[in-house]
């Protein structure tokens, strides 16, 4: 057995299955071309509770308990948790999980998280340490306005380059392939390829989508030289939200690698909105943008088969306020998931 | 083979080796009883940079050099680096470690960040998925008081319970048992337990010990359940960062649980300054000072075989400075980290 594949990538002996997926985002993103795909479209942006920090930490929670239920799953038949958002000092988890007690791993991958957070879930259960571990990610428009650009209240004018933080969050229950309970799941993470960081130079914190290509790029031409596969061994290759500008200078980075993505290549920041109605401006961005795509629209199909593999490829900016205020670039990092239909 | 013990822990078949340990800290650690073990003492708290948070990614970037150095590895050989440190997204980690151009799994967990990285890294190598990893960690005084309190300008007194946050970074070079380089290794990591987020309403943010003390004495308690062990079985337990004050409501939460931990305490956060002479009150805290600690002090330890098995304990507090604010208490968690001697 030897599951290393090159510099950056595992293939796994016995791929982890998904159990169950769930999804739960706020109004603008119910009323995108996704919207009826979600399991839930909450219309309180609060979720009930006082500060955006606690509406993010709710939503976390309940997106949580969504995929338990799905799967009928408890707390305690769940021994790990891989979670992470975009705040300062990953507060969103740490108080939204906090009553599931369940053993956890704390990850900050900005955006990436969802990428990062499905590769140490399966490498843990592929490895025998869990029969079962939940990924978990959030982000919610407001709380991450207020982390990373002004206060909402300031109203300033967002350049076209700029991405709208997807108010969301997914949850993926994953299960050893040998467990009774794994054994109607069709979708499974077959392996995984690891980000690097990436930086290119870009300071402008309203182009997250030129800040994070290059990274994307990096990963996915990683990923291919490391499996000694094509663009065309997938039905897709998504990246998680790079929104259009993105796409098009991944493209472009690919081009020059001598790889052309063309159809092949969807953003889940490009499909969770409509950009031209919704005022989204170059697409969807944050931890919750690939996680509540995978859940709604990438794992379904998938699960029936009109997909057979899918290179999943979340994308984070590694900024803070601090650091861009302090005239630092702004470097990326995307890790790469593939996804399998297994029945 | 069943490598996993109870709720939370887990026994490695093939325990990785620490092929490598290196510290570098700050002029007041220098200062300190520890001061003589540490690879480098910088008297310089911007390390020839501009800012305090380039300060710590250099410090960082150095320390992880010095692990390499140390074992005579070069990046291209680390396959994983586990990484993480103190400030808003990571920050002195993503530009810290840029450089490098490893495969990184950006990791929160505050203060047990040390614990949380080892815990991951062994995971990997255990399982096969690399021959060696890296697990590195930072904090910094002057970064640190400007993310969580108050500007250093603005010279608050400290209140007596209040800890002093270490600077410095931890770098440790894991390989696989079975590798060629591992084979003058004197020390593994034998087994984790990963702890779960533990709250008991403490909303004093210049109390960390009282806040972080609840979920020490949880990790603990699993792992000594998990494992069927006593006290008695470890040359010490050592938690990261409580201080003398949060070491005795440990001891006392221990008490009630039946359990006497005694002698076999020790804390990092008191054995990293002398309190009465460095005004540091109730100790040393931050990534840095379970991680320059345990490179040091711990290690050295355990190489000559002095000690033979050692629980390590680094503990976080996971409140932000938006957390505190909107009034929320502050929860800890904390990661349990076998190490023992081996040849």
């Amino acid at each position: 057995m030897n599951e290393i594949k090159g510099r950056a990538s595992l293939i796994y002996e016995n791929p982890p299955r998904i159990l169950a997926a769930a999804s739960i985002v706020g109004k603008k993103e119910g009323d995108g071309p996704l919207g009826h795909l979600f399991d839930r479209i909450e219309t309180d942006p609060k979720f009930g509770k006082d500060t955006w920090e606690e509406a993010e930490s709710e939503l976390q929670l309940q997106t949580a308990k969504k995929a338990m239920e799905k799967c009928g799953m408890s707390e305690e038949q769940i021994r790990y948790l891989f979670a992470g958002d975009l705040l300062a000092q990953g507060i969103a988890t740490s108080y939204g999980i906090l009553e599931l007690q369940i053993p956890l791993f704390g990850l900050y991958g900005a955006c990436s998280t969802c990428g990062e957070s499905l590769s140490l879930a399966s490498m843990a259960i592929n490895a025998g340490y869990a029969d079962c571990a939940m990924a978990l990610t959030s982000s919610h428009f407001a709380s991450a306005e207020k982390e990373f650009r002004f206060p909402l209240e300031y109203a300033g004018q967002r350049p076209l380059s700029t991405t709208w933080t997807v108010t969301g969050a997914g949850a993926f229950i994953l299960a050893s392939s040998e467990s009774v309970t794994a054994k109607d799941a069709s979708v499974c993470v077959a392996g995984i390829t690891t980000g690097k960081v990436v930086d290119y130079g870009v300071k402008d914190s309203m182009h997250m989508g030129a800040a994070m290509a290059p990274a994307a790029a990096d990963t996915i031409y990683q990923h291919l030289m490391d499996m000694g596969r094509s663009v065309e061994d997938y039905d897709r290759i998504i990246t998680g939200d790079l929104g259009s500008i993105g796409q098009t200078i991944l493209k472009e980075l690919m081009g020059k690698k001598g790889i052309e993505l063309k159809e092949a290549h969807e953003d889940c920041g490009m499909l969770i909105y409509d950009a031209g109605t919704q005022d989204t401006h170059a697409g969807g961005s944050g931890c919750g943008c690939a996680a509540t795509t995978l859940a709604a629209y990438i794992l379904p199909k998938l699960e029936r088969g009109e997909w057979k593999r899918v290179l999943l490829v979340p994308t984070g900016a590694l900024l803070s306020k601090v650091s861009f205020n302090e005239g630092q670039s702004i470097p990326g990092i995307a890790h790469g998931v593939v996804l399998e239909h297994c029945k």
